[in-house]
């Protein structure tokens, strides 16, 4: 059966995820580290958005945010798509969650995910997609302090089954695309291990609705069960006051990352989106320490080795 | 008598300046704070830098740096001129001093300044600055936790005071500007309670080499004698967890501040400048709290009423 190609499906699928996903990470946490935020900005014609965020700040994680928004506009700003310049200017929705979490362990790595939705109006009925323009996009990440090969191979391997059924091409590419992506220049190094990141996926390039979405949701779904298996096997391991320095000083870098080149996080502050939302993705503390190289046989140094791109599989 | 217009004339008082800050800091810090990095980077025609950073670590000021750099390129990025895009893609230098001071105490503000000159090479002597493009730029900011009026009233006498033989206009044009510049539009807030911002300081708008070089040194001088008092004033006042975890969380928006607007450090991240010496800014720690709203009557709600524009001579 065909799914039909309307926002609020989509909208609904995004909402379920969401909430499973916060709920499945406090389920380990202790009582009380969820907090759900519905927030609405804008009542002009020029950008409207709403959203509700859940933030989970506990034991396990110390700061973690899953974050639903749904904006509307009368113009899309050019940079919402690279490869769309003749849609610039027309009205838009974008829809989807954006999920960071910094568990409280350092032996425990930093996760990402993203799936998005936009769409463009070029018809008078802006809801029903047949007759617009839309595209979906995201991807996930992992950033270990401590990287274990196991799990960055068991990262992989579910980023390549879920995948696997769209095209043996999938996983490569859009492997490609999260390493060349999640990369900071300035420091010559890549976020993390990687995992997928892909955008404008739609007709054009071959991907009907029905298809892209059910690889949305089948991301989604991988990055919960992968990501929380990770959590679950380490959250509990013991650890060193060195350790959790060390966690603090690497989560400068994502600090870096996201403000210097994080699209979603630029195009939002600089658009007039919800700051706190937006800024859900910074750590709970970072720290910074002028020219902090570690000895490269050292735990700490060995990290140096994994924020290269590399074949996991 | 003039002031021959030469590099190496600056270059001596910047590297002057930098030891002088250096050295009045530390000799109310404790022994071994100070740390001197000489460095080079590129040794190709597209970019030649080097320079000398200072960092200071130490018990009244955390983490402070002042970092001499020279940097030669043959070809100016649009970036480093808003006004002259017609000498973009020409041979040009550009040599300064920036400092940034994050105080252990959350009573003492951070405080941050740079001067710079940028030459654009015109003619075959490239250090002949009468016969080239040249321009100064700089100033200085306040960015206090805990504002307390007679300091900020004293920052700016002494900031008008710098400016007043150069001109009636220049402390409210050079003020305006700081504002301006230092301003969070994300959060709707000046990132401190301002100073002096200037740009493009030459023959053009009325500054002669001899005064602009003049001015330059006295705002240097200002910055240090003020900033110095302030914070004599109060590095040795006891003060509360809740006070030093405050100043963490502020800190979390001068992080933002530099890696989402500051043209200086975007700039010199993105044209491969030396990272661990541009992100000296940076403080040591940082921390971010989800839709932190401190009472407007608390002595951390009350920062908000410093966090916009004011007259304060």
């Amino acid at each position: 059966m065909m799914t039909t190609p309307c926002i609020e499906n989509i909208k609904n699928y995004l909402l379920n995820f969401q909430s499973n996903f916060i709920n499945t990470f406090a389920s380990i946490d202790n009582p009380e580290c969820v907090i759900i935020d519905k927030w609405k900005k804008g009542n002009h014609e020029k950008l409207n958005g709403n959203g509700i965020s859940s933030l989970i700040e506990g034991e396990v994680i110390e700061r973690g945010g899953a974050n639903f928004s749904h904006v509307k506009g009368n113009s899309l700003p050019p940079s919402a798509s690279i490869i769309r310049s003749e849609l610039a200017g027309k009205p838009f929705q974008a829809m989807g969650v954006s999920i960071v979490m910094h568990p409280y362990n350092p032996l425990v790595p930093t996760a990402h995910a993203n799936v998005r939705l936009f769409t463009v109006q070029t018809n008078d009925n802006p809801d029903d997609l047949n007759k617009n323009v839309w595209w979906f996009g995201g991807g996930f990440d992992l950033t270990p302090y401590y990287p274990i090969d196991e799990d960055i191979i068991y990262w992989h391997q579910q980023a390549q089954k879920c995948c696997q059924p769209y095209g043996e091409h999938v996983y490569p590419d859009f492997k490609k695309q999260c390493d060349d992506y999640f990369y900071l220049k300035h420091r010559d190094e890549t976020r993390g291990v990687g995992g997928l990141f892909f955008d404008d996926l739609n007709t054009e390039c071959g991907w009907e609705f029905d298809q892209a979405f059910n690889f949305i949701q089948q991301v989604g779904n991988t990055f919960l069960e992968s990501y929380f298996s990770i959590v679950k096997k380490h959250y509990q391991k013991p650890f060193t006051q060195q350790q959790k320095d060390f966690q603090l000083y690497r989560r400068g870098r994502y600090v870096e990352f996201n403000l210097l080149y994080d699209r979603g996080t630029v195009f939002g502050l600089q658009s007039g989106g919800r700051t706190e939302s937006i800024l859900m993705s910074m750590p709970k503390h970072a720290s910074w320490q002028y020219n902090y190289q570690p000895d490269s046989n050292s735990p700490e140094g060995r990290l140096n080795d994994y924020l290269k791109p590399r074949e996991w599989l």
